[in-house]
């Protein structure tokens, strides 16, 4: 939809290391008047950006909620009125479990034009960046994604049947997590492992099984954000 | 693990739009002396590798395989104990559905320095690209990524009760994936689509529900390489 209002573009920022991002993704940085960004994205993306660009911090995180979406969607809307190109920067990538989607539906209902720029998700980065396999030929052929965290806290968290289930948001919430992976009728000898930080320097992974997760989690002070992996790939 | 001989890079050259590899990957292609590559990377990337180096294709297709996997584990063998750099570019991100992990494995136990640089995948960027959200808060919070092909091709596909499927190499099997999600429980209404040549300037979608997807892909003709999305989120 073209309008005479600025265009934004909503980037995903890629899983930590700041040169996962794409070359599309920087480019909409590189040229942005105005750069919305949040915790999840890598700050030395910022770095990027022309020295008359506008920066604002909309991040959120399990405590901390510098700005509520509402109020993100509506500064959206108001620098695209003001600016000629606008950066929406996000971790990983903005359609999964990220609001990018209702971000763009938002600013499209208002007559702004959006473009929507994929960026690798923590998801697969995470475990492959420990060399671990999502999928195997023959044999591992589904992999899911699932968020650990519903807003009531005592919903059922999906376990779906996938060979390899990678749960993000899943650390404040790991023992609702494993109740659902064992309802699902997973085993206790389940490899499991946390990946912290996932593809930056100080990016780590503990290892455990379904029955030791949580234990292991707290004994190593796992903290957000980390990805959790569940499955045979873990221990191949 | 670092040895005398080379290193090989596997690269996610990402979903298709040549823009959409990482900054990483492509500092790995520019700086490669040799690059094996296959169908599903985009031709352009090509372009960005120094004139001196050897560009091999080892592609494989339903029908053509121009090298069979175990040629191009040994290829790559051979390549980095010739060269300083080789690239391996593969499609989309090299541990999904895309043997990486084996090419890998199969250079590590030989003593081979590897580094995976992960890639968007088409799974992902392809509803995205024509704005269908994958995940939506509260209310869609699992992602599956399947196989819509199996050796055997009698063999069950997997439909896990994910919120949104989304199938990779399903088009010639498109009839066994329907099967599966029929057996899955889901309703012959839920809506569908094809999205060919994922963020390609000649990328489509054709959009249907479970009870019409294969006669609208017959219809439109629908070829490989194409992403299957399966969902309630098609219709949003």
């Amino acid at each position: 939809m073209k309008t005479k209002t600025g265009k934004v573009y909503i980037v995903g920022g890629g899983p930590g290391d700041p040169e996962l991002i794409t070359l599309k993704g920087i480019k909409a940085l590189e040229k942005a008047d105005c750069i919305l960004y949040d915790f999840l994205s890598s700050p030395k993306l910022l770095d990027r950006a022309k020295p008359s660009c506008e920066k604002i911090c909309v991040g959120k995180s399990d405590k901390l909620h510098l700005k509520e979406q509402g109020d993100i969607n509506t500064l959206l809307y108001k620098k695209a009125r003001e600016h000629k190109r606008v950066a929406r920067l996000k971790g990983g990538d903005p359609f999964i479990f990220s609001r990018g989607s209702e971000e763009a539906a938002y600013l499209l209902r208002r007559g702004i034009d959006v473009e929507v720029i994929p960026g690798v998700t923590s998801a697969i980065a995470g475990p492959e960046s420990f060399g671990i396999p999502l999928t195997k030929k023959n044999k591992i052929q589904s992999v899911g994604i699932v968020t650990g965290r519903k807003s009531d806290p005592g919903a059922a968290i999906d376990a779906p049947a996938c060979d390899t289930l990678i749960y993000l948001m899943a650390v404040a919430n790991i023992e609702n997590v494993i109740k659902a992976l064992r309802n699902s009728g997973r085993s206790d000898k389940t490899p499991c492992a946390f990946i912290e930080k996932a593809t930056c320097d100080d990016s780590r992974i503990v290892r455990a099984t379904l029955g030791t997760i949580a234990a292991e989690a707290r004994r190593n002070k796992v903290k957000p954000p980390a990805v959790l992996i569940v499955g045979e790939v873990v221990s191949s």
